[in-house]
């Protein structure tokens, strides 16, 4: 049976070493993202991303448990990709594990893969996607993309996701202000989590306040006497099909709000739904990935019929400052070579 | 006079003009970058980034104020491009200029640029590298090239510097420790700012233990008693050509430990240029340019080559699930078209 078939069949070990080819980007795993590819596209994507210290992992391995654990309902199985853009290690990530392994160790439903970005520029958002894919294709229906930071590697890695979860937690510092105004673009969902720490419904109003620049036409109501209740706005996201990004409370630690957050998960795969945007996310992505492929080819097949002599010597004159970047590129171009 | 005379001739007016034309990646943009390419390399390039709330722009301030009225020696010309990833608009960035216009305002010899991401991916680096590139050309003799966040953008920006500040501050969360993991790797000198705070011996320790497991060559040494001191290992960067980034308590609100600060950054240009590691990090940074370039222009001319009907055609084979997207890309290379 090829390695595919056993990933397709359930085989986790089969799983770990497909994850790995298409990781180093191999031929053997090409070879499977594109045997597994016509079995993707029934997963639930989930981006959760925030600065350090909100607590994204205490919060994702708590909706992983509440899938696993529903209060109605059949269990979903669950795979957490955690993606560190800012490291070259894996340390970090392997710490996190162990870390989660407390609550979900033993399940089988529940398949864990720390990432760290190994110095190829652009390659992790490119090998976070194949990753994803891939457990998409071996049949998990809750895929968690769990980024740490918030720069443009996790707009990037957002757009893998259909449900985009931007954390928030009360005191991180002076400018955490200036970072959400940004981050709201790609929030569907907003958590405040560590809600009973001091401060919490300073940083649930400045999300609110920040959210009516981004939704003027909005009401934004907000109960700050209910810890953990949210209030999606009247009319909501029903009358003009437009989502308004709900704000949560959650203390992840202590297992409050999980279940609120999971409630709102599921109005907005509803939502996308309903809406088209499922599908419309679908293919953004796919059409990016397409592209970003074809740009790398070109650029391989292009360098590969270039003289490297050739190269360097442009280069040369690059780095004595006789030809700037922009005309080295049309020199280069304008040559015979490599079109 | 021609536009590139005048920033030439030191008009911020003109400059103005000019880096919002870079900006916007606009002809008279590209022109000007091409005229001024041939003045730029001079500059001393400092990245400094950080978590939010570590207090990086307090700490740009304060070292840009240093180089304005230096105890000893010429006060240099200073640009500061603060830059966030994170940030499609310009809000966030505008309260920062706010806030730096006490300390800094009406001297002509600073000159301070935002910049924000505008949805461009992957073109916020590449903005960045032309300002900077035209501040350089226009004569600024140091640039602060500062980013807020920790992620893959945060490491792109800081292959455009020589010198890359990394700046951490103690208490801001619990998996601090795994983003710092990451970003030792691009750091040639570490900040503890806000040192003032509980817990700064340790977010000191803890860098210290990390720069060991990344040096093991090296004894770091510290003075826990000697607040501001910072001890460069015994031997340090003369005897085998390495740079052990040191670690540098500072308070930049009250500018304590910048003089230290601008010592160790004054002995990392020193061991640059004495290593020819300056020259080979400007070398870097053009390849990579030029190289970035070359992609980007490849990929648009061949989409201008391919039929729109055909390219859409095979997307709809890749939304359908019967294409993966590497076999789209050899499907559309193989036709006749497109290359």
């Amino acid at each position: 049976m090829s390695i595919v078939q056993q990933v397709l069949e359930g085989n986790r070990y089969a799983l770990s070493r497909v994850l790995t080819q298409i990781e180093n980007d191999t031929t053997e795993g090409r070879e499977a993202l594109a045997a597994l590819f016509p079995y993707t596209g029934k997963a639930h994507l989930i981006g959760v991303t925030g600065a350090p210290g909100t607590g994204k992992s205490s919060l994702v391995n708590r909706l992983a448990y509440f899938y696993r654990h529903p209060p109605e309902g059949e269990p979903k199985t669950v795979a957490i990709v955690a993606v560190d853009p800012s490291s070259p290690f894996t340390g970090g990530a392997i710490l996190g594990d162990r870390i989660r392994m407390r609550d979900l160790t033993g399940d089988r439903g529940v398949f864990i893969r720390s990432m760290a970005s190994r110095g190829a520029l652009g390659g992790l958002a490119r090998a976070t996607a194949g990753v994803v894919q891939a457990l998409d294709a071996a049949g998990f229906e809750v895929i968690f993309i769990e980024t740490v930071g918030a720069g443009q590697a996790e707009v990037d890695i957002a757009r893998l996701a259909h449900t985009t979860l931007v954390v928030e937690a009360p005191g991180l510092g002076d400018d955490v202000q200036a970072i959400k105004a940004g981050i709201l673009e790609i929030a569907d969902i907003l958590v405040v989590n560590k809600a009973d720490r001091p401060g919490a419904i300073s940083t649930e109003r400045a999300l609110i306040e920040m959210l009516k620049l981004a939704h003027p036409s909005r009401e934004m109501v907000s109960h700050h006497g209910q810890m953990m209740k949210v209030e999606i706005p009247a009319g909501g996201e029903n009358d003009s099909e437009e989502w308004v990004p709900p704000v949560i409370k959650t203390v992840a630690t202590e297992n409050k709000g999980i279940d609120e957050l999971a409630a709102a998960i599921a109005k907005h795969r509803e939502f996308l739904q309903k809406t088209g945007e499922w599908e419309a996310r679908d293919r953004l992505r796919l059409s990016t990935e397409v592209e970003d492929l074809l740009g790398e080819t070109l650029l391989r097949r292009w360098q590969k019929n270039m003289p490297e002599r050739k190269y360097r010597e442009v280069l040369e004159q690059v780095f004595a400052r006789r030809l700037a970047p922009a005309e080295a590129v049309e020199s280069l171009l304008s040559s015979a070579q490599g079109s």
